[in-house]
């Protein structure tokens, strides 16, 4: 696979650099002096590595000493659409206007995507550390929602991966299933009044993780309400875990 | 009633002045240079004001810039035992070696323990509030299991405590009730495999406090197992709401 670079900005201490592999599209946040732990972002659903919340948060993790990277999702970010893709999306958008349900779409969707993601972040971290910078550095992964259901079977997949913020996201047996296999550490993030997810069924995702150093933040407030101290808490977290120099 | 500090020493920049404000003892720490928002520390049950915890963590108070006291619990720390603390008491070390569930006991005899605490609490406010460096500012308080159990009457009957972190404590329909009329920012802790609390009693018990502003953190481990870095999220907590000059 071909990487490559395909812009390169520089302000506030922050290197940004927009990078394709392949088809795969994605950016590389880093430090402008030198190069830290890396951590990985997985965006939500409809979001893209270029969305303002992913911005922001690369550019917090930064000054704390990392680099980051995030990776558009399969039809996300401007990359092309299967038909399944559009039937899901079409389906996510009906249930929401009728009230329906929108959980079973979402997670049956959301893992559909991540039989294509994983893949994707493996080349993409093949590809990350063969530059000098980041040859061998340890590496976090931080995933709300979207993010969540592609991270649970990444982290199951991916050894590299040693510490994790996952949340905002339903129980389902395949996950619960690859969550078992997961033995990081991990902060995991539940919206207590949450809308769309019943609380059993965030409290269930959350028992099923093999990791023995775990917590849970759970916080008063709606499915998007997700207070912004909790990204202060995984920049702490992050620091316990693969502190930056 | 009768307020004196009865000693005074310092060292690493805090100011320890154990007290006495007739027969409640108790300690106050503060910066020797200025002296911040207050932090009130509620011991564990067996615990008192000069146990290693309450120290370590008002000189990690100090350091963030706050003044905190701590008071000994009525039977705690030297003070004087009722009949019905030698039979509680007796009652809960003989279920912890028979192997029955202790947690009525504790629940019952805390809550007895809270009818004593809360208003000497609140006369060790209304003292502390005199002295000229704390005059005004703002309260907040921090306790666990026991700490817990005398924290939630005293937050509903004190409006000048501003923010708490509480938890590892039982559900209970008093103090349920008593949540409910609680709507100051809260940090609450739960120990996912607290071999004493069912997590669906804890679960519970969050759920009552009427905070819009509400974070349940939950941890992998047992009873007595809470993490130390949760220590560092109070101290982060209290600087959002109470912050230090």
């Amino acid at each position: 696979m071909s990487f490559q670079f395909t812009a390169q900005t520089s302000a506030d201490g922050v290197l940004t650099r927009p990078f394709a592999l392949d088809e795969i599209t994605g950016v590389l946040w880093s430090p402008v002096t030198a190069s830290g732990p890396l951590i990985l972002l997985g965006h939500g659903g409809g979001r893209d590595s270029k969305a303002a919340p992913m911005v922001g948060r690369a550019h917090r993790l930064v000054v704390a000493g990392y680099s980051v990277a995030c990776i558009d999702a399969p039809g996300h970010g401007g990359r092309p659409r299967t038909a399944t893709d559009d039937q899901q999306i079409a389906a996510m958008q009906q249930a929401m206007a009728t009230g329906e349900p929108v959980g079973p779409i979402v997670v049956r969707y959301n893992l559909h995507l991540a039989d294509r993601a994983v893949p994707e972040w493996v080349a993409t971290l093949d590809a990350l550390q063969e530059l000098p910078d980041l040859a061998g550095v340890p590496v976090g992964y931080f995933g709300l929602t979207m993010g969540t259901a592609i991270g649970v079977p990444l982290l199951a997949a991916e050894p590299r991966i040693a510490a994790a913020v996952l949340g905002i996201f339903w129980y389902d047996e395949v996950l619960a299933k690859l969550a078992g296999q997961i033995t990081v550490p991990l902060e995991f993030l539940l919206q207590w009044d949450d809308e769309h997810i019943p609380r059993t069924s965030s409290l269930a995702l959350f028992d099923a993780f093999a990791s023995s150093e775990k917590s849970l933040h759970a916080n008063a407030g709606a499915h998007e309400a997700v207070p912004r101290f909790e990204f202060e808490s995984a920049v702490s977290f992050f620091g316990r875990h693969l502190p930056a120099a």
